[in-house]
């Protein structure tokens, strides 16, 4: 993908937008995804790899419950990538990725990912660049090969947020009690790092064969809005049908 | 690697090599591959997997048994790839390869491997050429995300059979009480397909990064002497050391 400026790129919904039509329309989508997830699991000849990346508060886990809430829970899985193990670091950085990725019939979200490797070990200088290059081929050659020898639909999205947005949110996860638990120290002290993260996410963006889609998330009803109108299309192109009646199966098939 | 034509190279051990002191330096280097392996596990730095490959009755196990056979259980593990499960087929077929890949400190080998991939699928026409192609490309970013991003030297041996070599291998298999376990008949259906084999054994050598070891195997202490020998001389080449005293170790650390 070209080169992007994160910093010219709106983090809010479009000014003309009608927040009850786009929430009237956010949930019809919400339940096609559903149906089209049905299909996948049905026909088992498609694999979906949805990757969710962005700062602290971004807004994944809100993300995964209002996209893909209404899916069934078979044929379906989240993955949260925290900070390796020991046993993971004695690994290559795609090791616990490869591990975690969709069968064919099966749907995978990432709740961050192998794009951590090149995103905070970068920006905290743990691995030299000649490293980030040798990942970045990596990444690549790793995706086309889910692409390709497992017809994989992978949907990466950035979750583009302000920093005052975040601030708010960070703010919310000390004052209120149900997000109390989401509080981390941690948080407060990568946002320092802002800039810097800004711009990794930017290479990112710039360097990966597969595009991603960069969500504007400070109104979060925007954010489910674009993300569900961008899955049922890609999940729609997917050309999928009901297979047909099949008799007479047995074990021994 | 060049191209290379695997009968133009001979199955056999040269004329003048003493037998007697090949079994004596082999025993040697098989008890020194030991020790360079308990370094390995000591020091943690480095990761080794050994791929191994050939016709059917090629002498694989028996390579496993007499290389390595030396060294501590712990720390070494092998992996044979047999038919891939239905969960396996599921995935790309790198999938249940990356798995199993050495940790640091640990030796892996692979009795058989992802080079599958591109032999018997390719000869029974299972996969197109195209396919074969983004195969070759997935396996050559594959190793060298082991090898840049975990440390791991890879050791490649292609176990070098004449077909007539194999035919008594076989018979004895059929004839021998203590080896009619490993009788298969598919092995005799998959023979006449030999020269189909050899055309892409030919073209793994030739297109593969890192480079694979030609062992002629048709008499198998030829073929510890040499493997033994290449085994030694690359981990020496890891310039390894044992780890120095480190006092007042304690669980937090």
């Amino acid at each position: 993908m070209p080169n992007i400026d994160l910093s010219k790129i709106s983090t809010r919904a479009p000014e003309d937008l009608d927040r009850d039509e786009a929430e009237r329309l956010t949930k019809q989508r919400a339940d096609r995804i559903s149906e089209l997830h049905q299909q996948l699991v049905a026909q088992k000849e498609h694999a979906v790899l949805i990757i969710l990346q962005g700062m602290d508060a971004s807004g994944k886990d809100g993300a995964l419950r209002n996209v893909f809430g209404e899916c069934a829970p078979y044929g379906l899985r989240s993955v949260a990538f925290k900070k390796p193990t020991e046993e993971e670091f004695d690994h290559d950085f795609l090791w616990r990725i490869h591990k975690e990725v969709p069968a064919q019939g099966e749907m995978v979200i990432f709740n961050r990912s192998h794009y951590e490797d090149v995103l905070i070990q970068r920006v905290h200088g743990w691995i030299t660049e000649e490293q980030v290059d040798r990942r970045f081929d990596s990444i690549n050659a790793f995706e086309n090969l889910l692409r390709y020898d497992n017809n994989t639909l992978i949907l990466k999205f950035y979750l583009h947020i302000s920093k005052e947005q975040q601030r708010e949110e960070l703010m919310e996860r000390i004052e209120e009690p149900e997000k109390q638990y989401k509080h981390n120290d941690g948080d407060w002290r990568e946002r320092e790092h802002w800039d810097e993260y800004r711009k990794a996410y930017e290479d990112v963006i710039a360097r990966s064969e597969i595009p991603w889609h960069i969500i504007p998330v400070d109104q979060r009803w925007y954010r489910n809005y674009l993300m569900t109108d961008i899955v049922v299309q890609a999940m729609e192109g997917l050309n999928m049908e009901w297979p047909p009646l099949v008799t007479n199966k047995t074990w021994s098939v």
